[in-house]
């Protein structure tokens, strides 16, 4: 009976979680910030930051952190501050019917960009009440690219944030809140006055580094197998991926269950500072079977939220409460559990599982080293969690801060900073992190910012492939129609006739949704002969103005009579006639330095001898994809050890 | 007696430091965090990072720090981190034999800047104990470039610091290294665990940092007019300098022995914490010239170090321990005083006196407010100083995380963020960033990240002006070394002919330091015909690495004979072949974001149309500044208030 009143609420909260997942918004399965990341780095995937993505991420996210699943609920508060902050850039949603006239303002790509980046500061601060941590994160996790007026907007949304957490605190005091506000601005607070170490401890510390780094790569190199494998199964339709959730949803609560039937039953400390034992509510001394007078430990941790079972290995001076056996059986629980949990169809996060499991991983080391150490328990799990965050999402100085604003001991800060530069040090050998990991899987096109050191030795020339469409200054509708309607290009270089000579001169760049504007508004001209430049009282900014990924009009829908096809338009007004351009000799890594750092996505390449074509072709994207560069030049062979070669410095080289 | 045995001690150590300072190397003076900001912005002002400013910075900084002047440390520390990361990054001190031959591969311009950038982080973390703190001061404060592998690397050398600081302290617990390590890792700990305010506390709060902000704006105003009258009399020689310092010298100790008589004496607290009245030792109550039993107030915070004069501002449950007059004059007193301190000719930082004067105005106005507010007059001074801070420096993340880390109090933080936000919004209205205007004055060619309206008006064509100055791929030696004196050029395009056309083709850009370099060993061909590539067994790498500043060869040092002037020297393996280039017709605005995000030193100007000459001109540092820009173009007004105005979006124009 108890075990059905523990599973049965369990399945129906996961299968509500999956089914709108699969049917509703499927990109909102996950944790999000793989995907917030590639949108960030200029990777427009359809969906991914829109108004229904954001419903059913609330909702799913709500009722699967709420199903016992080990997922996390960070990772999809970091989506949804996206979302909202994707719609306030874009002035609302169109198709529901929230919008805001002034907020068009913001419609253009950077400011969007801008406004994602402070969402997702926004999601951590408010997942974890750690305002500047959450900052941070979007700095060194999120954002592809940073500059100072940023970071001061994204200070001011996390120093909202903060605000608001303190203001709601206060309010929720009289209790009336549920969980919300239990621990106050800090989660899981092991502030002691007196937090001693000395240098003796330092090599323990190194070890439990070490081995966190490997446990938190093979944790990534695990997660990667899973979820090919799901992806596999995934593919197969909606039906298969709802029985996959139901299938782990079953699983985690017959583990939960049954394993604390492993732990025995100990008895009450006589000087508990809680009451001992309890059923019902959180604390460190679960009755579960036992004899009055007696806990079980393993259930103290299984039987509790993520947020208090982290407290309870947070804690200090409970040093002899927990068994070697009931942490390490734990520890694997947890471990298997998060892996097997993230792939389903439902919003699940990848930070509270890794805390959970890294702090009993802490702890059981801890537990190890016992007296011959002068931190107590409750910092080992501490350090341990952070060095299998660190092995495992690769930060550094986030998660330093993250930890620090959660656990509120800044005496400790040093070791956690050790830990993790050591962790993060180790996984790098192994493999990366775990959210390029998984964008890789997910097959984005996302723009490193390092240069793979073959691109080194090609040049733009040796890259530019596709047969290049170009439109005349002023061209005929009927052409432009037909070049949108079979290419799937977003960009095409504009050229003029050169009075002077034979060769024409290329006059700018003209983007596929401002074409199907002009198509769409119908500015056109009877003749091909330049009229007065009253373009622009046909057309206001705004017609110009970015839309909503997957919002832009499509050429299929316009419809053009015959003779409006023979007419002919004026590209000259709206093309972007200061295009970022190199010279075809010129290195494919400069290429991509220019490209990353400026953040483009059209680079036009020109003839270095202009005796015919006045640009040889656009690099896009995709051309920089290392896949790409290697197919076409399959004899660069791509070192697998990079990142263990020492480089030589670019400079060095006479160039 | 009391008084000489005072001041010629505070006088004595000016003088030295002035002496050491105005005599040894004069770049030593003042913070040296606005030298280190333009360095990290690519202005390479001479001697800078060399080994003497390190030494004298270092002995400076002591004299100057203990000759009661009011300076700071901090802003010295940084420039130290910064010089013994640019003497490593230069492979050691040629000049005084301090060399390393590994440290040769990092002679380049990137790794040195990275170095430096985790130094000045380095600095910050020493001086302060925060590493967190430091490592942000570096990303927000000084750098110009970010990436993620520096951001991997400032966490490491941080890291060290904090390690290195925690493991000294441990070392030092026994009370034999003097002053350090009073206070611990914390340095002002503030830590209570009921810090509690409410809702009613926020306008009070709100108001303070509206004040703080205008404070720390009339700071900076009346900084940068002292300074030019400083600059005025220190132009004038070595002695008007040295005198100045000792002026301000008597007048600090004048003031600083003579205030305390203001103040009337006080009775010693029945039940208080510490020894009341003492003598000689920190601590709250001093006795000066008061009945035993009785304590100057005014005296406990002049007659103490800054750091102790903090820590008695910042204490807790001492609300009634200063008089309002008291802590009026000692604010009015440190507010004047570290405005003329700062232009003396020895280091001085502005980091802790503006901790001093904030505190002083935060914990006036906790006693203005008094019983009406929840938080203690302890709690009043940290957010005044955060505040003024915040007024004066302008950053934000980073001052946050450093007043964090300097008090440990983490429940104050969203108070801290809140008011650093309205001190900088209110502070920005009036004038730039304190570092900004010291280097204004300094006249550096700072390269700003933002882009002035009217440039989005102009084309680079219209900026173009020097008469330039080309090499063709195989030169005469004569021609090369002609150029090269007659010219102040650092890159120079290298041009060869066409076979297929008339015009000749841009082939590279090739440097002012290589061409030396070529020169000097004397690479030459009897004809102008390229021979076998064997120019590379004549020369290492090493050959070309960047020297330390001011290192390099000089044009006229080299000595040719008739002869030689009359071979050829072939520039094509050396000249760097894949330059950026911008087409004439680009956007200035569009040309700087290239200029500035790339971080580059050059920029070749191509034509439109290839009808002569395949390159214009040279675009540097100095094409981009305001003042040449409005100089070639008067008609372009420039606003005043551009910060205050509304901006259209860029991507609102159909460009």
């Amino acid at each position: 009976m108890a075990f059905l009143s523990f599973s049965i609420p369990n399945l129906v909260l996961t299968l509500f979680a999956s089914i709108v997942t699969a049917t509703v918004a499927p990109v909102a399965a996950g944790s999000g910030i793989p995907e917030v990341k590639a949108y960030l780095n200029g990777v427009d995937a359809p969906g991914i930051l829109s108004f229904r993505t954001l419903v059913i991420k609330i909702i799913g996210s709500i009722s699967a952190v709420s199903s016992s699943l080990l997922v996390g609920k960070a990772g999809p508060m970091v989506h949804t501050g996206a979302c909202v902050a994707s719609l306030l850039g874009q002035g609302g949603s169109k198709k529901y019917g929230l919008t805001w006239k002034w907020l068009r303002f913001f419609k253009n790509d950077r400011d969007r960009r801008d406004f994602v980046t402070c969402g997702s500061a926004a999601g951590i601060a408010a997942a974890f009440r750690a305002p500047v941590g959450g900052l941070l994160f979007a700095i060194e996790e999120m954002a592809s690219w940073w500059r100072s007026a940023l970071l001061w907007r994204a200070f001011f949304t996390t120093a909202i944030v903060a605000i608001l957490l303190r203001a709601f605190i206060d309010i929720c005091k009289s209790g009336k809140c549920g969980l919300f506000g239990t621990g106050g601005l800090i989660m899981y607070d092991v502030y002691s006055a007196d937090a001693s170490y000395h240098l003796a401890d330092v090599p323990l510390v190194l070890l439990l580094g070490v081995v966190g780094g490997i446990l938190g790569s093979l944790y990534n190199f695990l997660l990667d197998k899973v979820l090919r494998i799901y992806n596999f199964i995934n593919e197969k339709g909606i039906a298969p991926k709802i029985f996959l959730a139901c299938t782990i949803s079953i699983l985690t609560s017959c583990l939960l269950f049954g394993l604390p039937w492993l732990a025995s039953c100990r008895p009450c400390p006589s000087d508990a500072s809680e009451a001992c034992p309890t059923i019902g509510r959180s604390g460190n001394y679960k009755k579960f079977q036992c004899a009055p007078g007696y806990y079980n430990d393993l259930a103290s941790l299984i039987f509790n939220t993520n947020d208090d079972a982290i407290r309870n290995l947070f804690s200090k001076d409970t040093d002899k409460e927990f068994q070697h056996s009931s942490m390490l059986i734990f520890f694997v629980t947890c471990f298997s559990l998060s892996v097997l949990s993230y792939g389903i169809v439902a919003p699940a996060g990848l930070f509270v599982p890794a805390i959970v499991t890294g702090a009993s991983y802490g702890r059981f080391v801890g537990m190890l080293v016992g007296s011959h150490s002068n931190l107590n328990h409750g910092l080992y799990a501490v350090l341990g969690a952070a060095s299998f965050l660190g092995g495992s999402m690769r930060m550094t100085v986030s998660l330093c801060v993250i930890i620090l604003e959660l656990t509120n001991n800044l005496l400790l800060l040093p070791m956690i900073m050790l830990v993790l530069l050591i962790s993060k040090t180790v996984a790098d050998a192994f493999n990366g992190n775990i959210y390029d990991l998984i964008m890789k899987a997910k097959g984005f096109p996302y723009l490193e910012t390092h240069v793979e050191p073959y691109m080194r030795q090609l040049t733009v020339g040796d890259v530019v492939t596709a047969p290049l469409q170009l439109f005349h200054g002023i061209e005929k509708v009927g052409n432009v129609v037909h070049v949108l309607r079979t290419t799937r290009h977003n960009g095409f270089p504009v050229i003029d006739e050169n009075p002077l000579s034979e060769t024409p001169v290329l006059y700018g760049l003209i983007l596929r949704a401002h074409l199907i504007t002009l198509l769409k508004k119908k500015a056109f001209l009877p003749t091909p002969n330049p009229t007065v430049n009253d373009a622009f009282s046909q057309f206001s900014a705004v017609d110009f103005a970015k839309r909503g990924s997957g919002n832009g009009d499509k050429i299929e829908d316009i419809k053009l009579s015959e003779e409006e096809m023979e007419m002919y338009v004026d590209l000259h007004p709206f093309a972007n006639a200061s295009p970022y351009t190199v010279v075809e000799t010129m290195s494919l890594a400069k290429a991509l330095i220019l490209f990353r750092e400026v953040g483009l996505r059209h680079l036009l390449v020109i003839p270095k001898i202009s005796n015919g074509s006045p640009v040889m072709g656009i690099l896009t994207r995709h051309d920089f994809m290392p896949e790409h560069i290697l197919a076409l030049n399959p004899l660069l062979a791509r070192s697998r050890w990079k990142r263990l070669r020492i480089r030589f410095p670019p400079s060095l080289k006479p160039f």
